[in-house]
């Protein structure tokens, strides 16, 4: 999406240890126009997928989940991070290791909002190695759902996450794909 | 607003200890076309008050926000909860008391994104006793920015914290306000 890959050369920036920063924009601070113009492309790209509901993980997927929502008519659902380790009978459940804090945590859902006959699409912010996503498909198929498909505003492509689930047959659609960055310059993969 | 209220009354379960659980529209699953109304509503009451940012804390005041923004046509902030301690020097950072999980938090924003010059929204899905309204409100001082006033989906009248803050000169809206509240029936304020 030129738009987004225009904002991130213009206001991103990159850190040591492969990070890019884009709270200016899309998750500290967040340009709402610029996400909704997100949601709608997002909304494009799984139009024939018959799309049920939006899953997506706190906190700052929550935004693009909701633009994209708000274009396809659909639920959000928010995957909630867990303190405790002890999990109720009623929450799905599923690790997530965070490269970013070193650490693994648990996601959950309530099992009332995600029903088998759901045909759900994963929205987030970031997609890496794709430990989250793959967590957010684990709560799908443990309430017997289909994962219609993945849709990130940016894929550091370079990390190998996202083309690991396309090799599996997963939908996955980025916004921005990254395929190199260096202090001094961002390539993006051509489409 | 009359829709909220009808929805809370509809979906909303109370539990022991003033809990009001809405997670299957508000805070967890999110009804995007409500939050939307809701937006929209916000929108309104803060027409004539040259807001030029909207603030909220993650995770659960983001979806709102963002609604909101979206017809008032500014950008969303959102605080962050912070783990550690240690504050760096680029950041804003005040402490919220959460009656929920009875603990101190730390919620921070970047510096860059809070100016001087800014008027700022507060929005957020709940306000009991006002302790994040009044950390959110502190974040703006410490930017030397002015807080517009307050809008949030679900006030707790009850509990006293909107009705302090209205005294202190705040322009506090909620879009629904529970006077009171048992495990068989809510009352709302009447306008």
């Amino acid at each position: 999406m030129k738009l987004l890959e225009e904002r991130i050369l213009r206001d991103g920036k990159v850190y040591p240890g492969e990070v890019l920063k884009v709270n200016s924009f899309l998750n500290h601070m967040i340009d709402i126009n610029l996400l909704d113009k997100m949601g709608e492309e997002i909304c494009g790209l799984f139009s024939e997928d018959k799309v049920t509901k939006i899953l997506t993980v706190e906190a700052s997927g929550i935004a693009l989940a909701c633009m994209a929502a708000r274009h396809m008519n659909v639920p959000v659902l928010f995957a909630k991070k867990s303190k405790t380790s002890n999990v109720s009978d009623n929450l799905y459940s599923a690790d997530v290791y965070s490269y970013t804090h070193q650490q693994m945590n648990k996601i959950v859902v309530e099992k009332d909002f995600l029903m088998a006959d759901d045909n759900v699409l994963i929205v987030d912010d970031f997609l890496a190695k794709g430990s989250a996503c793959r967590g957010l498909m684990e709560l799908i198929k443990q309430a017997g759902a289909r994962t219609a498909g993945i849709s990130v505003a940016i894929e550091k492509g370079f990390q190998g996450g996202g083309d690991g689930l396309r090799k599996e047959g997963v939908k996955v659609r980025s916004l921005a794909i990254i395929e190199s960055m260096t202090d001094s310059s961002i390539a993006f993969r051509k489409e």
